[in-house]
Parts: C-alpha cells; sequence; structure tokens
C-alpha cells in the first residue's frame, strides 16, 4: 500500500507558485533578482478597507458566519453585480468563499463527472486545468495564440462542444494573457452558446476593476444565456487585498447550493472579518476608487510594451486588461545562450532566471508552449531593468 | 446530462448546521429557544489577540502567504507542540489551513485511495464521515457508547484494522461526547497501532484546552509510533475565533507535502492576518490565559450533568473536555409525546425543538442512533432552562 493516495500524486504542483519561490529564493541570496513572476498588486489595501476590518475586530466578529456568506454580504454582492456588471442575481444565489480559487474547485467538483468535458480556452490559468482533472474531468483546450490577440473564435468554440461538454470556463479579463473580449466578440460566442442549452458557461471577471480601453462587459449580462452563465469574481485583485482570501460565485440556486454543500464539508464558511469589510468595499462605487490604481497599472502596461516591442524575436499582443504581457519567444528555439540550449519556455524562464535574474513564468504552465508571462505588478524601475535584462538575453542569443 | 455532479449528490448535507439553522429560525420568529447546538465557544477572542490582528492590518500583511503559511507561523506551531503536547515536528511538517476542517479534507484527498478503508470510532464528528466517503475511502466504524464512556478497548481497535485499512481517525477530546482518553488507555491502544506500521493516525486535538481533570495526553508523544500520527489542532476552540479559520496539521515531510499541493490548489494559504496574530497567540503560555475559560466551563458541565442526572431515562457519562455531553436518550424510543410517537434521536430532536423550544442535535449525526449531543458553550441561565426542558419532555414521554 502506498503511503500516498493516486489522486495528490496526479496533481502537479502550482508552477506559477514554483517560478515564484525560486526567484524569491535566488533574491534570498543577496542576487539583484527583477520578479516579474507575482501574481498580485503591488499595492497596499485601501484606508477604508482596512478601517472596516478592524472595526470588525473590535466588535467581536468572531463565530462561524453561514457556509455562503453573511447575508449582508450577499445582498452587497448582488447589488454590486447590478450596479457594475448589468447582472441580475439575488442573494440565495450566491456563495462566498476563501478565494475565487475555492470558488472554482467548488464548481468543478460539483459539476464534473469522470469523462465529462470542460472546454478551456488557452492559454488559460494553471487552476483551471489541475481542477478539471482532480474533478476527473477531461479540458478540451482551444488555443488561440499571439496572431488572435489570444481570444478564441466562435468557430473553433463551436467546434470544441459536444454531447459530453459539461463546462466552459475562461477568465476574462485573462490570466496569463491580459486579453479582454469585447462586446462584439462576447456576442459572437452568445450565438454559439445559444445552441448547446446543456453546458454552463463559467466567467471568472476577477480582474475586472483592470481594464484600460472600455469597461469589462460581463457575459452574464447577454440575455439568451444568462440562466447558465456563473460569474465568479472576489476583492482579491481590484481591492489589492491576495492574501485576505476572498472569492464568490453568483449562479443558478441549484449550483450555488451544491457549492455551498461541497464548502461545508471542506472550510465552512470564510474569514468572518475579510467578509465584514468586503459589504463596506463592494458598497463603494468603483468609478470613485479604481481609476486611480488603474491608471498606474496603465502606464505600466505602456513602458513594458513599448521595450518589448522593440526587441528583435519577441512578440507581444498589448493587453486590454489585468497586469500580465504574454511575449511569444519562440523564435529563440533551438538558440543557445552561454552554452545552454534553448528547447522551450521552461529553458527561457530558466536562463532569464539563473543567467540574466529576471523572474518570468514559463508559458507552458498556461497551456501555451512557445511564451511567457510577465506580470508587471511591479515598479517602473524594474520593468525598465526586466526589459534591459530581455534585451541583453535576446542579443546573447546565437 | 444531469446538472450536478454525483459526488455532490451523494455528499450530505452538514446535519450539524441543519439543527442549528432550524434552531435560528424558530428562534427569528419570537419563541423563546434554548440553543443548545453550538459547536463553539460562546467567548470573545483574547483582547491581545485582536490587537495583534489590527496590527497585522495596519502593517499591510495582504498578499499571498506561502501556501502551508508564514515561515515564523510554522516555527511557533512547532514550539507550542513542543511546549504543550511534548511532541517534536519541524516547520517543513506543518501546513496551515483554513479550519482543522480543511486539514482532515486535505488529509483524506491526499491519503485515501477508493476501497481503503479509515478506521472511524463512533461517536465521531460528522465530516470525519462524509471526508471519508468524498475521497472514496470506506470508514470502517467502531461503536463506543455510554456504557464505554464513548472510548473504544484496544481489542475493538485490533479487531477493526486489515491490510486495507489507510489510516485511524479520532478526536480527542471528542466532539460529540466529550471523551477525553487517559494515558493508559492511549498506552493500549498505542500497542495495537504498533502491531500494524502501514496504518497512518490521525490525532485531531483541537478541543486541547478545555480538559478538566487533568491535560491532554497528545497521541504522537508515543515514541513507539510518533512517525505515524498525524496531530491536528488549530486556533478555533481555544482562542474563541471559530469564524477566523486556522487550523492546522503536524505530519512527516512526505504527508505534509502532500496536504500542501492539495492545498495550493484548492483555497492556497489562509488568511493573512488570522496567521499574524496566531503567531503571537501560539507563543503564549496557554496556562496564563486559558484555566480561567475553562473553569467557567468545567461549573457549566458540572451543572448540566448534575441536572440531567436527576432525569429519569436520560444516562450520561460525565465529560472530561470540550464543551458537549452526550445523553442516551433511547429509553423514549417507542413512546409518544404530544400525539407525537418517538422512534429515533431525530424525533427527540424535532420534538424538544418543536414542542419545548430545546435546539440539540440528533446522535444518529455522529453514528449514534439512541443519543443527542448538547452544548453547554451556553449561559447558566440557558443550561438550567434545558434541564427543565428536558424534565419536562421527560414527564411528557408515555
Amino acid at each position: 500500500m502506498s503511503l500516498l493516495s493516486q489522486r495528490v500524486n496526479n496533481l502537479g504542483e502550482s508552477k506559477t507558485l514554483a517560478m515564484a519561490r525560486m526567484t524569491n529564493e535566488l533574491k534570498a541570496q543577496g542576487v539583484d533578482v527583477t520578479n516579474l513572476t507575482l501574481g498580485e498588486p503591488d499595492f497596499s489595501p485601501f484606508d477604508f478597507f482596512k478601517e472596516s476590518a478592524k472595526k470588525a475586530i473590535d466588535e467581536n466578529y468572531c463565530r462561524y458566519s453561514p457556509v455562503p456568506g453573511y447575508p449582508e454580504l450577499k445582498e452587497a454582492i448582488c447589488e454590486k453585480l447590478e450596479r457594475d456588471n448589468n447582472l441580475t442575481y439575488s442573494p440565495s444565489q450566491i456563495v462566498v468563499s476563501t478565494g475565487a480559487k475555492q470558488s472554482i474547485a467548488n464548481l468543478m467538483l460539483s459539476l464534473v463527472n469522470e469523462g465529462e468535458e470542460v472546454v478551456l480556452p488557452a492559454p488559460y490559468w494553471v487552476t483551471y486545468y489541475e481542477l478539471i482533472q482532480f474533478a476527473q474531468g477531461t479540458p478540451k483546450v482551444i488555443f488561440a495564440g499571439v496572431d488572435q490577440d489570444f481570444k478564441i473564435t466562435a468557430a473553433q468554440l463551436d467546434e470544441a462542444i459536444n454531447e459530453k461538454t459539461k463546462a466552459f470556463l475562461f477568465s476574462n479579463p485573462c490570466n496569463p494573457t491580459g486579453a479582454v473580449y469585447s462586446r462584439e466578440e462576447l456576442e459572437s460566442l452568445v450565438t454559439v452558446f445559444e445552441k448547446y442549452p446543456h453546458v454552463q458557461i463559467i466567467s471568472d471577471e476577477i480582474y475586472e476593476h483592470i481594464v484600460y480601453d472600455e469597461s469589462l462587459v460581463s457575459l452574464g449580462s447577454f440575455d439568451s444565456i444568462k440562466d447558465r452563465v456563473i460569474t465568479v469574481n472576489g476583492l482579491s485583485k481590484g481591492f489589492a487585498v491576495t492574501g485576505w482570501r476572498l472569492g464568490y460565485i453568483a449562479a443558478s440556486d441549484e449550483v450555488a447550493k451544491a457549492c455551498g454543500k461541497i464548502q461545508s464539508q471542506f472550510t465552512s464558511g470564510t474569514n468572518v472579518i475579510t467578509q465584514r469589510a468586503a459589504i463596506d468595499a463592494l458598497k463603494m462605487d468603483p468609478t470613485s476608487i479604481m481609476p486611480e490604481r488603474t491608471q498606474i497599472f496603465k502606464k505600466r502596461r505602456d513602458l513594458i510594451c513599448e521595450g518589448l516591442s522593440q526587441i528583435d524575436g519577441i512578440e507581444i499582443s498589448i493587453p486590454n486588461g489585468a497586469f500580465y504581457v504574454f511575449p511569444n519567444i519562440s523564435s529563440f528555439f533551438g538558440k543557445t545562450v552561454n552554452g545552454k540550449k534553448i528547447e522551450n519556455s521552461q529553458d527561457v524562464s530558466t536562463v532569464l532566471l539563473q543567467d540574466f535574474h529576471l523572474g518570468s513564468t514559463p508559458g507552458h504552465a498556461f497551456g501555451a508552449e512557445g511564451y511567457i508571462r510577465l506580470s508587471y505588478a511591479a515598479s517602473e524601475q524594474d520593468l525598465l531593468q526586466a526589459i534591459e535584462k530581455l534585451r541583453c538575453f535576446a542579443q546573447t542569443c546565437a
């Protein structure tokens, strides 16, 4: 009898976390590492948010909350979804979780049976792939590269769906590419979804507040499919509290109830201090608090994209949201750097870290061999250094 | 294709939460309900704990923590286990989770394959049973009733273990019975475990600080089996912060690594504010902070046990820990109350709530038909009322 279960042996370690750890280890050795592996804002929480949390502590919030969250929080979420996203849900359709990651885990475990398929546009967030497999489902990957600005077409979607398809799962804005679907692009996908009423449609909008050129259109706002759209969101990215762990779903009553049942046996309700602070945060009009930070991210995006576009061998699509850029670096495959042969994105990330002291995440972690992910949730100085290091890498490649 | 997965359809709703919800619903209607369903202390968090949390907020702790917890917290846990429990673990063997519930979920998913057995003494905490099944394992239940003071014997344990046994799982002090194993009783179980080196031994000691007559002996302190003992603990019960969600395991490096892998794909590290406060809390000598509250629980235990022992038809074993008493109420089966036939523990709990306005939890939720669980994490006034209501119920039974 082996000590560990087959399922844990099959489960991958989070590759994004692995690269972040290696970067931090090198930094801890005193090396001047530029770290662009981070999946979280480099801001502090808003002061009002911190005050709300401290008030909740003073008021002795410490007991178990209801598993799907406090009623006041579920109401605040419904109001937020109506106000910001043109989505109509009632409190019974909300489940608050320990991060949007748990929201996705609850959904996969609630929906997917062995052998059922989940359509997954790539590049995808690495955890999606692992959780589909953990639920014994089969990821049905659709690839959209830099030539498509990382957005799938209606034809690709249509081809991927069949009678075994249980769900469709994507993030919009996208981690890792920063792509944001326009209203017209979403409309073309909706036309396909209309043909397949058995498919649940999961739209992870955790990066909603970090969008540059136009505001996000929520997939659940299309009337013809709205009853099947499960909206995933949370506070981590917009409110810069990744470590406080609060995500949520809005779904049909049946799906919400199932997710609550899973959660009741795994973790119960999420941290009550974060929940109380979230009530206040979600009541704020985001247009009064978010634009300042979004402007900073936009300036950084422009800076890094300008720099990357001038490096031979690197191809990018200008991202419209999140805080990632996803350059195609496949032109370096087959070349050699400091005697090291480059054959895939892992090699590029490894050489960038070891020889040029730049932390990046290899694209294969996101189902996109040939690319790397760079996070620009970093200072302008770091971004300028990163560009120099990449330029140096490109010039050294031979 | 059905909307939900088979696994979520098979998963039970937490029966303890269901009874608590019904009790609260009746209370909300204005009925004078005495609620003894609660699984959490009725104290506020210690002031020093609240100050630590507020300091962490002021210091802008808001980013992702490492998945298994901050290094300083893992060190504080190791020091605590050495100081309070005579257990030697190193920080790499610690995984901090969103409540001890997640610790158990991580363990079951990391250890148990389909068809493997987990030996489970009953009465058990309801979540244990559900999580074993969720991991496709088979609960191998050993029953110890009031006549055994709810403690299994070495002979029972020996009979339950076979070549398919992956793990043994119990809570000590016990939820729902309040039973605490003495050193001698644990020694007799250890003798059995020594014969079966393939069995992982999980000791959930979350109620450690609520013990009355002698301090808890940790199962992991026995040298001959310590490498296979997985100690589960957390802050919820002793520090009265159930809603803050912090549990942890101490295990072999291999098991700890597997649990971290599961957690990295489900929730990541737990709430960072709670983690920071926990560092300070675990450094406190518990003998300087816990006895005052334990004395209050002890007084309540004496009060409710004194009252229960004077009611005809109710049989109890005096609990030595936690804040539950678990009376045998099977003598009422076959009788009638207000025209309602009593056939099982669910009927008793239902009649107690509907006709006598006393909230309790039926024993069948804990694998113990014939019993009910009463929590004495309640005021003395509530306990006196509860005794009167039970006396009235017993007298009305005919």
